[in-house]
């Protein structure tokens, strides 16, 4: 699925307007969201080298004769990006090159694999980091994008609601993840990671799945993802407790969901994205939980899963209308347990619309019989 | 799944010793395959820095603390790596060169991203590619590894040879494909690729799929391959046809099967990567089909998909028992059709072992009643 053919020559002619006023000679971007962003192309990165060579004046992309045939038909094409074919045995890096070698300063893709840009180094052009420009282009997003991520979201949040029939005692994480990368496949082309974090699993932010058997009394978050046929990513957490929880779980928590609610009550324009992780890292620390919040607390997402803006203390980005990132902070106790609430948003004009809408409360299921005797 | 604590010892050993001989003073190593392959890890790459750095002197590896848990317990920890985590705020490129930052030369995986690896370079520090090194230790499997690459070629066969009940006029490549992922998953635990490549679309060798529908005398490529659990891949190639082929299909196809097992026959210790690209290409060029044969011969594989050795004119890389890798010339005929035949191969003392066995011919498929009336 691609947005109309407008969008894509205005992003490219945004980046081209972005190294003459950056002093880059050209941008030389690989497979991966940039080129999905520019180009509506989905195409593989590999060892073999492709490359949008973007510079003031002229758009080609160098790309293996294996791959051409596709881009001559489609946006690249019709948005006037010449399609350079390469073969085995050709020289790819200096195709992107032609003109640039020994003096260019460059933007290359911060996707880019060390294999090529070692490579395009040791021709003698200076290389910076793409994503620096591209980020004015892609970190606002327009109306039809943020229509796919909201789509995104309401596919991620129909997999939450039926969460809860799953998490019944004498399942394991595996068990459960299974269940759930079904239910991601329903709404998306594919999946991008399922965390079931139960018990002390919880602590461990990126743990994913174990064979640890679900018991009465555990906390189970679930953070859970994946993409659209679009490109775009959805992203969301929500934290479940098999029965009733402990008194200092149930009280750690309500911190957590107060300082949740405060981040999505803060996030609007003119705020930067350091501001935003203080709030909310604020009430949490406050409430004597600091230790245990050890990451950030959100990341930009649409054609990548994490992009920028990242919420993240230190950042002095100020935050625009059109932005879409997490707010996502966790509490987490070593060995014992963990909890996180996370939701995506999108920056309006004053505040900012949730994209996901379930609720944040530590949803309790009902200890109904066992699944194993 | 994982090998023996003393098959990774051995590698991490032998990459220490080869940076001493080499005048490197580090390798700083991103995760993907080389960490699955020195230390059994499969974490994710992703945007927050994690590294394993071998000195001539010492190992650690440089994690999130997000991450830390799992690998404390696992290899890396009875390994001897040391595990640094950092959390978000901190500065962990740094602390993967310290003691190098400056002065330090440094060999980087090939795959480390542009990001991580302009950050690096930041930093002073003189950057080479660290497959130049890694490929002494991976390029020549151990028994262990050879006995996961004859799992996944089973695992691959055994989806080829249910091809040809999937291959009946009316139905699209998409269907097709649909249920070969299926059938992949069966053998593997996720697909790696998957052409279906009919008719015309077959001459475009790295053609995925579309919603073109198979007809009566179509050539038809499937190219496919997966992952095993243990992170070794699959990767094998068988044309079809649906009905009869044109004599002049039947002809080139003669020709190519002839080149392949001219590969197969050829390959063995002491012949040069070059040197066997050329022996396959020569009858196809000496057939007169030299125009329709647009990419090299062949492909390393193991933990990655596409690895050294590359087969391929001008490698004058000396073939070593052990080695595993793709011979798989093609025929592609522009707008027309084409044709690929593709087997994995282990070198031998005198010779290679073809990990895949089903039938090199053009396989006919029965042209059956039509899926769709």
């Amino acid at each position: 699925m691609t947005f109309p053919l407008e969008t894509y020559t205005a992003r490219l002619d945004a980046v081209a307007a972005l190294l003459a006023d950056r002093g880059l000679d050209a941008a030389v971007l690989t497979p991966g969201p940039d080129l999905r962003f520019l180009l509506a192309s989905a195409i593989d990165t590999h060892e073999r080298f492709s490359a949008l060579v973007i510079t003031p004046t002229s758009r080609r992309i160098i790309v293996p004769a294996v791959d051409a045939g596709a881009l001559r038909d489609g946006i690249p094409g019709q948005a006037g990006v010449e399609v350079v074919a390469w073969t085995d045995g050709q020289d790819p890096h200096g195709l992107a090159l032609s003109g640039l070698a020994g003096s260019g300063r460059i933007a290359v893709s911060g996707e880019m694999t060390a294999d090529h840009l070692l490579t395009l180094q040791s021709r003698g052009v200076t290389t910076v980091n793409a994503t620096a420009v591209l980020r004015d282009v892609f970190m606002v997003k327009d109306a039809a994008e943020t229509v796919e991520l909201r789509r995104a979201g309401a596919a991620i949040d129909e997999v939450h609601r039926q969460v809860p029939s799953l998490l019944r005692p004498g399942r394991t994480e595996r068990e459960v993840a299974a269940d759930l990368e079904t239910l991601i496949l329903a709404g998306h082309v594919s999946v991008d990671f399922i965390i079931v974090g139960s018990g002390p699993h919880g602590a461990d932010p990126h743990h994913d799945v174990s064979d640890r058997v679900l018991g009465h009394g555990d906390i189970v978050v679930i953070d859970i993802g994946g993409t659209l046929d679009s490109g775009y990513h959805s992203d969301c957490t929500r934290t479940y407790v098999v029965g009733d929880p402990r008194p200092d779980q149930a009280e750690a928590y309500r911190v957590l969901q107060v300082a949740q609610q405060a981040g999505l009550d803060a996030a609007r324009p003119g705020i930067t994205a350091g501001e935003l992780d203080g709030i909310v890292r604020d009430i949490i620390t406050e409430a004597g939980y600091g230790q245990f919040y050890t990451h950030r607390t959100g990341h930009g997402i649409g054609l990548s899963c994490h992009e920028e803006p990242f919420i993240i203390a230190g950042n002095d980005l100020s935050l625009v209308e059109g932005m879409t990132f997490s707010i996502e902070p966790g509490i987490y106790v070593p060995g014992d347990w963990g909890a996180r609430i996370e939701d995506i948003v999108v920056l309006t004009a004053s505040g900012c619309e949730p994209l996901n809408g379930t609720t944040h409360d530590l949803v309790q299921v009902a200890e109904m019989t066992e699944a194993r005797s």
